[in-house]
């Protein structure tokens, strides 16, 4: 078989790795006096940036840091994370972003599976660290970060407070080249089971999700969120998924940025207030409680763009959003991807429209960004049609997907399989490429051959005036395979039978937005629906709870 | 040496090789319907380009072309063209993008030293390559292009008309992957002596350059060139440097796409109002010609950008073009660079003032794009410093540049030096990152140990009332090194001595402007300066004539 010419290396020209010191070149060349805000506490300008990741390098390595080490940081969102984002990868080492919401048992296990060998650990998580102190076997040092005059006191063996030395480091570090294979960034997952799994992202992976991000997310006029007059403030913190790469990114084109530390919703919408941010992204949940604040109804958000993503953007949310202005639009990814996939896209037509008009579209998980590969399949990984009805499992090929589970490749099997890493997703694409994800692939029902989204039954039921949350999960059935069975809760002093239900659905059925057999024979009334840490249904304990 | 963590590839992932055919997936999914122009013959969509590169692909299979191969095209700015810039990389071939503007003894050098396997050919080359035939000695055979009915009668062994081929050909091709690094597309540069030299790119780092243009051109606000209400259409051809790769960036967007065929300014101008296209790039000479058109005067060019390279943008081209209300751009590259180094950089209070007055900045050749390294270095390669006024040869790092001449490494030693491409270009670097090109190194006068510009010694001759061009190139001197020496062509009944020429440059160096021995003792009045077969001035000439 002939094969396509591969010329020799030249000698003397330079291979050019894709490390992420090469993102951090133009943004302080096109606007070195623009500046990174800490909340409303301080800020500083891009070439305060640069000089103060080089300093952090030569203290890093002061500290005993080298190439190959693990760097872990345990900090709100701030400037002094954003410098780790950098520093700690440019000089060859991996930055293990902590998520600081498990629980103090998983907090160690991950510290001790990815082998951390220092911790830059927030006065704020010190007492934490110092109850388990005993359990963490690989870490030699800490360096602290505080936001008072004095750190705080702890039993931990401190090397340092981080301003104090960053202030007796060097200006000047020669970041190395090297394989830009090489790790960047490390950081767990939780399932509803099992112990965190570690995704892990190479130098090249987050030099191209970047640059996909920066073209994908400033071409379109549909949703100019990353331009040069944006203002930047991330509200999905930086632990996870390193903010969704948007800190790369920003930094890339030199714009405004702003770290808003804790997530207080108040003290969030005064910093959008502030700084005029104007573009944001967030968890569903956390929007629903900055909507929720006083200072909201009087803030100006006209200008103010939110990508949401974690969860499903629904309808009743965008529809509150576009009431106070805001636009938002879906993103789609996950942690094994970066995590970048999709994002909301609206045809001119659609905004001409009024913003409370544009919501079908925006609720969309939306088109594959730039050099992403999405496509639905069957479970024997075979194309489903591209039709807008058919359901299949969401399956992507990328530049900047995880490889594996880090030191568990075995559990890595189910996340790729036959070249594509498997989402867990079900959905269905328009015949226009534009995806919907309709449910989680472990929570759709398998009945009669057919796939019925557990998500979009538990919409239609909660439509019944009488109910105030709904849960629908398949149960075994020996004819269909399984059937769905729901879990409802009533509102206070509301009435309602399994056959009201049923005659609700039917309703739906009539109008042809669903199928006959899609009622639930087994409809039973509950006081409360079991729910996961982070608030989602928790279905595995439901259906274990049936079985 | 400690080394950064690299991790085995896992099993069943996909590596991901970026090849060209990753860009031609969002484009077509964001906007299918979108159109791709011939001129005002005729157009089609986004989904009928990707089919038309499908059907070339299994044409150019059965007329025999395999991986390895390579591919020559000799055609029109087309929607044919951009078909061959995608169908043929993605085959793993290699696309020759032959430069017709060359002789017939040249261009039968580059096709037997490029090693061409098949030909693509317009009707108007078909007598060119009919008079050197014999002479051509790898190619097996030619594929007739042709804009009319009945494609033109040739001697040439033609397997058959482009578009009967297509129709004939089926519509799905399985584009094989293979290593990201192979040959994708190659052409040659001419100088001013010797044989032109090839220069080639691999897929990734026409992925690179197509990605991290797409930033640079869509994230700033100052210069809004690719966005996905632009419509785009080149005015430097295709077959050099891909015309500049905008091509891919514009359809990995999916944006509107003009291609005008043959370069006839009122045609060009006419074509940029019916489609209403707001971006193009353009060398000085032809943006001139389409100046001087009757039709320009009564066109709204208000929202037409063009990004000027090739030769610099000069500022009294610069102001014309304000007055046409038309946004000029500097863009800075070369054949070996891909070509994209650098561009304008406005800040806001530039863009503040009217048109007019934004010259001074608009000139200047700007700003390194994102993921470019740029320097300036002495002589022994040393760093010059960044203050406005020191002088020295512009080096540059980037994923995209050419690793080396093809099959003529030797001529590469020169370009390459200490990893850092040197561009043979002189210039000087502002505080503020923005570079300024001076002078080629070759035409750049070493006086006393300093480097004098050429360039700037003709601009300032030429504002003399009496004379209608100058050249300036150095000459051996013993005390000095080089001296300057001017070579002048006075208006028609215009008179002047050197003296007057003298006197008139001292009002200079009396305003600071140049130093007192900037100015030459040497001035000779001639009828005409020898120019080169591109319209530059031969200086190489010049000075072989005055040794």
């Amino acid at each position: 078989m002939a094969q396509p010419r591969l010329l020799p290396p030249a000698e003397n020209a330079y291979p050019y790795p894709l490390l992420i010191k090469r993102l951090l070149m133009s943004g302080p060349r096109y606007n070195p006096d623009q500046t990174i805000h800490y909340a409303n506490r301080s800020h500083y300008t891009y070439s305060t940036l640069v000089e103060r990741i080089h300093r952090l390098a030569n203290a890093l390595t002061r500290a005993g840091v080298q190439p190959g080490d693990t760097v872990a940081v345990m900090d709100w969102d701030t400037p002094r994370y954003l410098e780790c984002f950098f520093a700690v990868p440019m000089l060859g080492a991996v930055l293990h972003t902590v998520n600081v919401r498990l629980s103090p048992e998983q907090i160690v296990y991950t510290m001790n599976h990815a082998e951390d060998d220092l911790v830059l650990v927030h006065d704020d998580f010190l007492p934490l660290l110092a109850g388990v102190k005993d359990e963490i076997r690989t870490v030699k040092g800490y360096i602290q970060l505080t936001d008072n005059d004095r750190p705080a006191d702890t039993s931990l063996p401190v090397l340092g407070e981080y301003e104090a030395l960053l202030a007796q480091a060097g200006t000047e570090f020669d970041f190395p080249d090297f394989d830009e294979n090489s790790v960047a960034t490390t950081f767990y997952t939780t399932g509803t089971t099992g112990n965190p799994k570690g995704v892990y992202f190479s130098h090249r992976q987050l030099v191209l999700h970047t640059l996909s991000m920066t073209g994908a997310l400033a071409a379109y006029d549909e949703m100019p969120l990353l331009r040069s007059s944006s203002v930047y403030m991330p509200v999905t913190p930086m632990f996870h998924v390193h903010a969704w790469g948007v800190p790369y990114a920003a930094t890339l084109l030199g714009i405004k940025q702003v770290y808003p530390g804790r997530y207080e919703p108040e003290r969030l919408v005064e910093l959008i207030k502030t700084h005029k941010v104007t573009f944001s992204h967030c968890v569903p949940t956390i929007m629903q409680m900055m909507m929720a604040t006083e200072s909201i109804k009087t803030t100006d958000l006209s200008n103010w763009h939110v990508l949401i993503g974690g969860s499903a953007l629904t309808k009743g949310l965008c529809e509150a959003g576009a009431k106070l202005g805001i636009r938002l639009y879906t993103g789609y990814g996950m942690s094994e991807t970066c995590p970048l996939l999709s994002t909301t896209h609206l045809q001119p037509e659609d905004l001409e429209r009024p913003l409370e008009q544009q919501t079908d579209q925006r609720v969309k998980t939306g088109i594959a960004v730039p050099m992403v590969e999405l496509d639905i399949v069957d479970p024997n990984g075979r194309p489903v049609p591209h039709d807008g009805e058919a359901k299949g499992e969401v399956v992507v090929r990328a530049p900047w997907l995880t490889q594996s589970y880090f030191k568990e490749p075995e559990k890595g099997e189910e996340l790729w399989q036959g070249g594509w890493l498997h989402t867990g997703d079900v959905g269905s694409m328009e015949p226009n490429h534009t995806l919907v994800i309709k449910d989680r692939i472990k929570d759709v029902i398998k009945t009669g051959g057919e796939w019925l989204s557990s998500l979009d039954l538990e919409n239609l039921i909660s439509q019944h005036p009488a109910v105030a949350a709904a849960a629908v999960v398949g149960i075994p059935d020996e004819k269909w395979g399984e059937r769905p069975y729901a879990l409802v809760v009533l509102k206070p002093d509301a009435d309602a039978s399994p056959e009201d239900i049923q005659a609700h659905l039917q309703q739906y059925v009539a109008r042809g937005d669903i199928n006959k057999w899609a009622i639930p024979e087994q409809i039973r009334f509950v006081d409360d629906i079991p729910k996961t840490s982070v608030g989602k249904i928790n279905k595995k304990l439901i259906r274990d709870q049936l079985n």
